[in-house]
């Protein structure tokens, strides 16, 4: 609905006619505001089904533009053997691979590309190669948007790269690297007079990642008291903030859950920078089985250690022993297989269980991102 | 609820105190018949959420051993691009691979591995390595149910038997072929002493697909004029035509819409039969990437043409160009990558639209079974 964009540095606000990254004053990265009252019979249409239900605090002018395939309505199922395990009975899982590509992505790229399509673009650049290039594929092609992605010559993922090249994408190698596909982009757009989308830098993924924290108040009353996610640009966390505060701000729930966010030892920004220390990344593209969390150079960090301290939540790290560990057994317990990415939710609750941030009798839930079969599975 | 069990040949009953395949007389095929009224509300509980909804006409008799994990509930997405490209306006499709192991065989799975809790069983080997053997592994992990595996050594499906493996599946490899895995499963069952179970032959998990009609029924109103899926053993479509029939029985719905399936031209096991024609496979195990439905020999031949007699539909075949060529449709038109098994059915959709079977201004509903990922994509 309708909504303006405001610089997180300098407050300057532009219109949402077009698409924009950054602020034409400052630079700086751009919040989404919007014009609807602070009440939930304005933010929620009762009447609507899936995403549309929340289009009154969705960044799109015109609903006509939607491009919806069935994302989001996940449905939460209890853990009850690793939650015994671990003395954390009132252990459940969101099961965000439920969604048309697999991977919660879907629930960004859902908002993302209805922008695209309300600010009138038609061609869009980006780096691709995992769950985010895959979802976002998909719906550029629902959309009959042109979508150019930039790839690594030898992706450690290839399942997702024939998907994204199947959904009709231009797919182009370039060097190893997050940081080559992104500056093969946007050489790539720069050169073509088309958009660079950087969907890591724009702040219409994170708003579509809103609808997770609407979904979990429908669905628990009371809130589970802490929610557990992996952590790489960290756009289902700064979701989960913006939704809770939305909704604590129009009288829906009493208290947002504890926030925590998990990273492996090997890329740990945001952890460092919620404890204070410096951190600078190993040489080399990061090699944990995690892959969809390798972000070395968040763009938000600062956002996200204020979301910890206004939730009363934190950032830990996680081995790659532990997570890999704990993918198996939430399979082999519980009967779900999701990627090393997803699994890392678990390892992060074992270690706040074991420092006392969960007290015994509180609730978790843990969102479990993608489906272990859009990768190798360890071992095998 | 309390059920029992009626020969299809015979009609015999038996009691449901422990898991059946065969008349104790006859060794005919069983069906289930509820002591449940022919009403909406006996049928239906309201206040429950997914499966559990419609256990009064399942056969589970304690609701606490129901094994569950969120499946069902899938939502129906159009696909406004392929209806206008064939003429079908009205086409939309229900997403059945947003499931936990990303295909519709968990709605059989959730009352299969139930019913094995529910008679006591806790040991039990049967042929696997697709999307049945995964999903049933997974179900069984989560009620602790121990599983032997029967596979091929060299199967077309490792991604799949690799998920098996990682549920703490005991896979062992045979020979070559569907066969070779159903008799070591047989073979191993009986030198073991547990239970051969025999996914294809049984009601429980035709009984479980009931769901996805009673779905449909809530979620469309006009019902879909056509429903077209893929024939294997045939379960969804005998899954669809008993709840479609409960639903008119109790007055939930007027008529049923017609209820097509689609086979490869390569294993017309049904097509055949409904065209009252011989038919015999070729030399060798069947060669089609639609590998889910390579059925030579279906066990309720007589029951699916009785019920495309009764509702109106028909079954057709596909040749393999088709259902490739609509598998890499569907992902650049709509956005959604199935495996070739599930995108058969719009290869049906072109054929029956073209024989006049599908009129100008009829909808369809075409069930997408599995998620692409789970198989390599063709091409690549």
């Amino acid at each position: 609905m309708a909504y303006h964009l405001i610089c997180v540095q300098c407050d300057r606000t532009h219109d949402s006619s077009r698409y924009r990254l950054y602020c034409e004053g400052c630079n700086g990265l751009l919040d989404a505001q919007y014009d609807t009252p602070a009440t939930v019979e304005a933010r929620v249409d009762a009447g609507a089904a899936g995403t549309a239900r929340y289009l009154p605090t969705l960044p799109i002018n015109d609903p006509a533009n939607l491009v919806t395939m069935g994302e989001g309505n996940t449905p939460i199922v209890p853990l009850p053997r690793i939650g015994h395990s671990l003395d954390v009975p009132g252990l459940s899982a969101k099961m965000e691979y439920f969604n048309p590509t697999g991977s919660f992505k879907d629930r960004g790229n859902v908002i993302q590309v209805s922008v695209l399509k309300d600010t009138g673009v038609t061609k869009v650049a980006d780096a691709t190669g995992g769950n985010a290039g895959h979802s976002f594929a998909a719906y550029c092609a629902r959309a009959g948007i042109e979508f150019h992605g930039f790839a690594n010559e030898t992706t450690y993922d290839s399942r997702k790269l024939h998907a994204i090249a199947m959904h009709g994408a231009q797919v182009h190698n370039v060097g190893s690297g997050r940081a080559a596909r992104n500056e093969g982009a946007r050489q790539y757009a720069q050169d073509a007079g088309i958009l660079h989308m950087n969907y890591g830098q724009n702040i219409y993924f994170i708003e579509g990642l809103k609808t997770m924290a609407y979904e979990i108040a429908q669905q628990m009353d009371p809130l589970p008291d802490h929610v557990i996610v992996p952590i790489g640009n960290g756009s289902i966390y700064q979701g989960l903030w913006k939704g809770f505060n939305e909704m604590v701000e129009d009288g829906r729930v009493a208290r947002m859950p504890k926030l925590h966010g998990a990273q492996t030892e090997e890329t740990q920004p945001v952890v460092a920078a919620f404890e204070g220390r410096a951190w600078t990344p190993g040489p080399g593209d990061a090699t944990s089985k995690a892959n969809g969390i390798g972000v070395v150079n968040p763009p938000r960090p600062s956002v996200l250690v204020q979301a910890a301290r206004g939730s009363g939540g934190s950032f830990v790290t996680v081995s790659e022993g532990s997570l890999l560990r704990w993918q198996r057994l939430l399979a082999e317990m519980e009967g779900i297989i999701v990627e090393p990415t997803s699994a890392i939710v678990l390892g992060a609750l074992e270690n706040l269980k074991a420092k006392g941030a969960i007290q015994p009798g509180e609730t978790a839930l843990l969102p479990l991102t993608g489906f272990g079969l859009k990768e190798p599975i360890p071992g095998y």
